[in-house]
């Protein structure tokens, strides 16, 4: 399919005349969520009337979201050359509820107390037990309900994806992909623990984390599932590993240094979070690998300290910008975009979609929160 | 499909020969569970040779269990007149990782450190951690390695599941079942939380909490998976339901009665290990709504109190008989295992899976473990 309209002008889908604008599918996903949580509210208010807060609390962390994967669904979909369709709108919104499981699980492990702005689910039902007066430990109960609210979440996601509505072929043929990014995020999660637990090791084994942690389910293999559900040859896909692959960990590497140097009212979470929770990030390895041997110590005694001050973070921020790690990741993070772009430029995807794959991989990697 | 066999010999598949028997069903389930996880075992390999011991952590859990939900999935297959297939055991087989997700989860959210036997998955990460050497705390470490090993659990039980190799539009009609499935379990945990949480209210709360937080899961919906993956009529539904439902209840009762009454040697936990949790059972509300003021406040103090010891059990043993509850507990199981034989009786359920249905109704109502 080409399109024939300007390059710099809205966003229309030449059948339906559609505005496809970026904010238009963000507004497209939210109502899908919007739906579906309404269907989950009603089947879980058949167990008991209690469990509203539940989806009320998914509710809430949903409205947050970026939606960087949907967008990347739905687009993986659309630069096959395939017209818009409500039905991949709703295949690429389940991705945010894998996304939300992702966090909700990972603010338990880490201990982190905010998210979006807003407390941590298993802060959010340690205080309702708090304010309820209810008995026994309140942190236990928050982590209990966290713990359910990602796994509801989880299941969600399949739900919603692989009901959509599409034609049992197409998911068919999406479902291996579908099954693999499951089970890699969850190793590449392990993979994190295991790095805070041994202390963090090489900037290869940093890169591998973020691999499988984040960056394949945050870009590639969404854009994968949109071309698996299209249909797409084979020459598309490898143009989407190209540009996805690089963009990807382009897209958590800006997240690391977010993590660190990231404004709190952007980022929604407090200022150098990521240092104090020890986070063994590509960042932090370079820092480490590069450092002299007492910026090594400053790095080893202070990382990981929840008790770290304004003032702790700001050492620390110094010695990562002082060893070149910053501008080290900077480079990587360019170099990753100006491949996702070139890979672009040699493929055959949709002009349309071609359009809003730069402006995404823009979005990705030179965002501020 | 109708069997000519003696009703007491063994269960033959009159196509092919096959043993159908109770402990061939087990060995063919135990199979198509090595086959997945050496699949996911190569699959996790990619992303890091370290995630080999989240699938031997599953594996070991595997191993202990009874394989209850899969032979009640298989033979609600069976039960519509289905001949004997592969297919139909790996997606019953599905329902051990299914019952595994939820166990791990349960012993984060409950503090349990034993299960099947054996440290429960977060100690066993937590010890992994300690005899490792490594830094930080070895119990969050343990909490989060085990919150992953659900995670995963949960996401392959529907790709194992829906990746059993049915036509698409059987699985299509299990779909929704199996979506319920999945968030009723977790809205009945949270109703589970909540009762510990508020001191547990009265007999039907407590009903409505093992309904849907392990009653269903157990007999109820593994039927109708197995009916609908077979294309049941409803007037066979409806069968299922008036034999699965009764005895989901009875077989959970009896757990709870093993959870206060049973022996460790059997059971796989500590003597009282419910007492000690603070399990908010029919029991416990039983005997709270029949004992004397004196009797409550036993029950009050001493339920949930981490170091109960032998003499404490066996004093809230002995409210729990005093009061009478146990005997009522008792008669429920009973009428419910009444209910559900009764339930055959008047059914079109295939001769031998008729057999086979009582069989398993004693099993799961009689057990000692």
């Amino acid at each position: 399919m080409t399109s024939t309209r300007d390059r710099t002008g809205p966003d229309l889908d030449p059948g339906t005349g559609v505005v496809l604008h970026r904010e238009d599918l963000r507004a497209r996903v939210w109502t899908a969520l919007e739906t579906f949580l309404d269907r989950q509210d009603a089947r879980l208010f058949a167990v008991g009337y209690e469990t509203g807060e539940l989806v009320r609390a998914v509710r809430e962390l949903l409205i947050g979201g970026k939606r960087l994967r949907p967008a990347f669904g739905y687009w993986g979909w659309r630069g096959v050359g395939m017209p818009d369709d409500d039905r991949m709108v709703t295949a690429a919104a389940s991705l945010e509820l894998f996304q939300a499981c992702a966090l909700i699980h990972d603010d338990v492990m880490d201990r982190s107390d905010t998210r979006r702005g807003r407390p941590a689910a298993h802060k959010r039902f340690g205080a309702l037990h708090g304010a309820s007066g209810w008995r026994g430990d309140g942190e236990s109960f928050g982590t209990g309900a966290a713990i359910l609210l990602g796994d509801l979440c989880l299941g969600w996601t399949d739900e919603m994806f692989f009901g959509c509505g599409m034609e049992p072929d197409r998911l068919l043929r999406a479902r291996p992909l579908f099954d693999e990014m499951r089970t890699e995020l969850m190793g590449g999660q392990y993979l994190d623990l295991l790095e805070q637990a041994t202390g963090g090791g090489s900037v290869p084994r940093a890169r591998r984390v973020i691999q499988f942690k984040s960056a394949r389910y945050s870009v590639l293999r969404p854009l994968q599932l949109g071309a698996a559900l299209a249909g797409a040859d084979r020459s598309l896909l490898a143009a989407y590993e190209a540009y996805g692959a690089p963009l990807g960990e382009a897209f958590q590497l800006r997240d690391d240094v977010l993590g660190v140097f990231g404004d709190p009212a952007q980022t929604g979470k407090p200022a150098g979070d990521d240092l104090r929770e020890g986070k063994r990030t590509v960042l932090v390895a370079l820092a480490t690998e590069r450092g002299t041997r007492s910026q090594g110590r400053l790095l080893e005694r202070h990382l990981g300290d929840p008790a770290l001050d304004p003032a702790g973070v700001q050492r620390l921020r110094e010695v990562i910008v002082a060893t070149g790690a910053l501008g080290e990741v900077e480079r990587m993070i360019a170099g990753g975009t100006e491949k996702a772009l070139a890979a672009l430029d040699a493929s055959a995807i949709d002009p349309q979609a071609d359009v809003v794959f730069r402006e995404l991989a823009a979005a990705a990697t030179t965002r501020t929160v």
